[in-house]
């Protein structure tokens, strides 16, 4: 193969793409991937080790992402078992999502997760932004002429929406839903700290897919989401999905997520406190201006360079995660809700920083 | 969204085909799916649990499959570290491959993993069979033919070839490598029976990917599975890989066999022993033609119908594969190497079948 077929090879759209960047800088107050800062109890974890001290490793998980989880886990959903699936995180889901639709637009809001339009370009699908309004609520009348215009196979809406933290309002969402000509993924990601759901939406729409997930919720080191949706759809997408795709220990975790469901909602439910003070009190700093938040992370402007504020936080210890280079969020950083002295530590640094003043 | 939109909506290649099928049939002696019949020694085991312990399970894995763990795979490997990356087992990883590649076609022998055409269709790449001769082996002529007249993006190589369990002649690989215009997947799952591996020609030929995994050889329930190939490729596939696919105990399990893998190949040697011993066996058994095998397992032909043969090996205990509903595979099973019990469990109720004849 001569050097330069490479680029004959790999499809235009990838070569195009830049890698997502994953940071992986180390500090002592990590306030940058949205996770439950709690650990579980002690006993807990060592009941958690037992069940994995019992797997096989030289055997196959369970193939099917395991039917007796998957029923189980649509049960507590209160869905019919033929109407959920597993994915390896709700990446993957997004990914088979994406590669088993017939190739077309994708119609999705901005700023929201940044791998809806990755996993579309890479699955040749075009994207299609979709502005929010000052609230970063839904703009309606903008999507409806869009999708008038350009007939979206799939549209990402974030619920609530990351980074922003908002819920958009749901009659907005049924209006598309209504509208939509291809599938709506409502992803409820954070859906532990909205205390909202489209779940009692799916008898009334056939188009309607929600996306869920343990990541944030306790589990992300396990890497385990779940898709729900009309059972005739999730039979085309477990075509799609590799037969072993949630290993065994996963398998394990989901199991013990669902025995030990009301521990890991405590624990949102302390998060969800946590976030009002944080709220209340970046409120506070001259300069500040935190939005309201549904999820587990607060979505804020500040009154200079991000990149200096990023910068000076991680020198006192503090990782957030800094927007200011993105279009449209310069000045915007999200900083996770953590543990009371975590909220602290980042409070009184960026207090800090924020009286020194911009340059 | 009307009802039938699904259809419209979904890939025709999707629609058109059936889900990989999945074999969960409860049995004692479990001879299917080429797994390592062998658990960790105790203390061994506890030392991985004891690792698992230490991971904080409401953390995210280490992104980009753990830059560190893959910098040390690719040094035991003896290539460069940009040159390889961790799929979710070697199915993800020919995912990718699919993905990022421009869609043509792939040109796979028959019989093989049935996983290289599904992944490839899945993907929109068309998919050309290329018989196997009668020992199994590549039919060079054909092959450069098919590659001359259809030019293939992807050509997929089993070393060992499953399920037929034989190296295909290293001189006709070189040959297809020299001649195609896309990439040559040389899938060495099975490697570590085989004492034969294309690593060494990869300075040669920049063409070549080789796929490696930890399935067959104690890990199948982490899936971990690892492709080395060109850094300017790699770079590429990185861009379609999802950021976190590897998750945090798998990457342990990588960390860990890396630090005891000479007992992993320990174990390996001694189920290339316990092959050779059921390789006799079945030679001694009237009708019964078994095919030499480089990997940890036994492909062979029976007498007769071998549905009849699959169920009462169920009845008596023992699971195997059954290939005799596949086209040009009638009359064939494969059998994994198991434990010493295990194989004479086996042989003890494959003889008692194969003596009560055929109906």
């Amino acid at each position: 193969m001569p050097k330069d077929r490479l680029s004959d090879l790999i499809k235009k759209e990838v070569l195009g793409l830049t890698a997502y960047a994953t940071e992986t800088i180390p500090c002592p107050v990590r306030l940058d991937a949205n996770e439950n800062p709690f650990s579980l109890p002690q006993t807990l974890h060592e009941e958690f080790i037992g069940a994995i001290r019992g797997v096989s490793l030289n055997r196959y998980p369970e193939p099917g992402s395991s039917f007796s989880l998957a029923a189980r886990l649509a049960e507590a959903c209160g869905v019919e078992r033929d109407m959920l699936m597993l994915g390896n995180g709700s990446d993957e889901l997004i990914q088979i999502l994406c590669a088993s639709l017939t190739g077309s637009t994708a119609l999705i809001p901005a700023p929201t997760f940044v791998m809806y339009r990755l996993i579309s370009l890479n699955n040749g699908h075009k994207t299609l932004d979709a502005p929010l309004d000052s609230e970063f609520d839904l703009d309606l009348d903008a999507m409806l002429k869009q999708i008038e215009d350009h007939s979206p196979t799939l549209i990402f809406l974030g619920y609530p929406n990351n980074p922003t933290g908002n819920c958009f309002t749901g009659e907005k969402i049924e209006a598309i839903l209504k509208k939509a000509p291809g599938l709506v993924v409502v992803d409820e990601a954070y859906g532990n700290f909205s205390g909202k759901s489209f779940l009692p939406f799916l008898k009334r729409y056939e188009n309607l897919v929600i996306l869920k997930s343990l990541s944030k919720i306790g589990f992300a080191a396990l890497r385990i989401g779940f898709l729900i949706g009309r059972a005739s759809l999730v039979r085309e997408l477990n075509k799609v999905r590799l037969p072993y795709n949630i290993n065994a220990i996963s398998q394990v975790g989901v199991g013990f997520y669902l025995k030990h469901e009301a521990v890991f909602l405590e624990q949102a439910a302390e998060i969800i406190e946590r976030r009002e003070e944080l709220y209340f009190a970046m409120q506070q700093i001259e300069g500040i201006y935190p939005y309201p938040s549904s999820a587990n992370f607060i979505f804020f402007r500040c009154p200079f360079d991000t990149d200096r504020i990023y910068g000076e936080l991680i020198q006192q210890g503090v990782l957030i995660r800094n927007f200011g280079s993105a279009v449209n969020l310069r000045n915007c950083m999200r900083v996770t809700v953590g543990k009371q002295e975590e909220n602290e530590a980042f409070l009184d640094a960026l207090k800090r920083i924020i009286a020194k003043g911009g340059v």
